[in-house]
């Protein structure tokens, strides 16, 4: 048996206790993990209140990363080995049964606790960015939320790639911090007019866009020609009205809806790979990137954890420690 | 001096005229034709209206294509030369200069009318399907006004990779035809729900949409995960009053707006390039695809010819014979 965080019923942040529960058992191409730490997404919010089921054959345990040590060595890993991966689910707990391709090792200068910071929120950015975005040296791009786990890792490998970068965040603190995490321009969208902003920035040609409906006007105008504009949440509604196509049509833009959870494994395999072979992990070796971790909470506090990221209080991810 | 199409005042069929004006000088990286035929875009109806000026730099006159022959010897192309091309504007007349690299040979089978069906329509149909779309072998394509000029290019080209096809039209006529040109399934948008019968097919991975609003909540309806749905019209409106982005990014798709006339010229040449490289003109050599002229009037009666289009009487193009 195990200690891991269920669900009393779907509800706020109350309903989160810890459990025991038995320990998953692997399937042939899984890799049994035992969980240092794990750290928390906004989808993790919406699973807790019943709106974001996990896909099919994954984990009912919230979680959608961890770092840890191989529990059991398989043919690819080493029992032992530090390891951090993207989770369907599961990783509110202190073990996780992970596809074995979708693990990577954790660089050396990495804690298990900075470690956990990485998996779902850089791999996403990375797939936002590069995957489906194409983003190239010399583009300019608009990244919403800039202080959340996905916008932190997002202005890093922005800058890594040689991209300009404009923010949006809603306190003077966020904009200092986006700001010294390398963004060219950061908006505080409660007392300034982002469109506005951008448009003197350059306009955007990548628009990277957790935020949605309340956003979508004032993104067809910030957006350039031949814009790629990356819808992977709605935190500001999902409905939008009146969207003028040709208003779309002239600018050529590309409105792109995506998500990572529910890929395939193959894609995100792939996807895993091609960060590690695209030298991400040495860039956080080389310091050159880092994770940014707001606050480190031990698992019995994860309701406090969960009401911190639902009052956006923080700049970076949110880490649980589960086990030394 | 050259006869050319002209308007009067912007509006309906009856403002174009035949004038005399100069014919055009060619730019040192331009060739130009003595054009023999050319063929109606819808795009030739909105600019005629005033509703689509010709980018900067390019001819005033109507026109989006033609088909002639090479008047003075460049580098690449031999006086006397049979050349087909597609044009930002200018095509309405007896000489046209045209980019050096947005030129075709005509295959020796096809007369200059049948080659005047064919750059426009059949380029901008390769554009959707494969640069823009990447549509691959065993995909499911729904192609919207089936029975248009760039509709039945669509069909062939899609057959000729592998793709299946559903197609929308307005008469059992134009269904009949469609099913001949390959269409694996035509419905008539005005008895049946195509939002239906696409579902029965399978859904659609790839949406070719010249139609727009209209079509809005049926199309989002018909496509399916991962689903590219390209806009490239908005004959049927271009407000739509409702979008789900939620229901967007359950299905994870791309909705993209595009254009070709207002392209760069390098755009152009490479994609120009592309559908030569990619066996189309051979094909057409082969008799495996067939321009699909509806019928060809004289350019004395270019009022009518825009009538008819203006009614959607016609299946495939309609040929503007210029000179002999």
């Amino acid at each position: 048996m195990m200690r891991a965080v269920t669900l009393l019923r779907y509800g706020g942040p109350e309903v989160l206790q810890i459990s025991q529960i038995p320990i998953p058992v692997p399937k042939p191409n899984e890799v049994l993990l035992k969980v240092h730490a794990t750290a928390l997404n906004r989808a993790d919010l919406l699973q807790r209140r019943g709106f974001y089921p996990p896909p099919a054959g994954a984990s009912d345990i919230i979680g959608l990363e961890c770092a840890g040590e191989v529990a059991q060595s398989t043919r690819n890993w080493a029992s032992g080995q530090r390891v951090m991966a993207i989770l369907p689910g599961g990783g509110y707990a202190e073990y996780a049964a992970v596809k074995s391709d979708h693990l990577m090792p954790i660089p050396e200068n990495l804690s298990y606790e900075e470690a956990a910071a990485i998996p779902e929120g850089w791999v996403t950015a990375y797939q936002l960015l590069f995957y489906i975005a194409r983003g190239k040296a010399q583009e300019k791009v608009l990244v919403h939320a800039g202080a959340s786990g996905v916008g932190t890792a997002l202005i890093q490998l922005a800058k890594l790639k040689g991209l300009k970068v404009a923010v949006t965040c809603g306190s003077q603190e966020k904009i200092e911090f986006c700001k010294n995490l390398g963004a060219d321009l950061a908006i505080n969208y409660k007392t300034e007019s982002f469109k506005q902003k951008v448009k003197e920035f350059g306009g955007a040609d990548i628009v990277l866009d957790c935020i949605g409906a309340n956003y979508f006007e004032d993104n067809l105008d910030a957006i350039r020609l031949d814009g790629r504009w990356v819808i992977y949440g709605t935190m500001g509604g999902h409905q939008v009205n009146q969207v003028s196509l040709r208003g779309m049509m002239g600018k050529r833009i590309s409105l792109i809806s995506t998500t990572l959870r529910n890929r395939s494994d193959e894609y995100k395999a792939d996807l895993v790979g091609s960060f590690i072979d695209d030298g991400i992990l040495d860039a956080f070796r080389n310091r050159v990137l880092k994770p940014i971790i707001y606050r480190t909470f031990p698992i019995e506090k994860i309701a406090e954890a969960h009401e911190i990221m639902e009052k956006n209080e923080n700049s970076g991810k949110i880490v649980l420690k589960i086990s030394n």
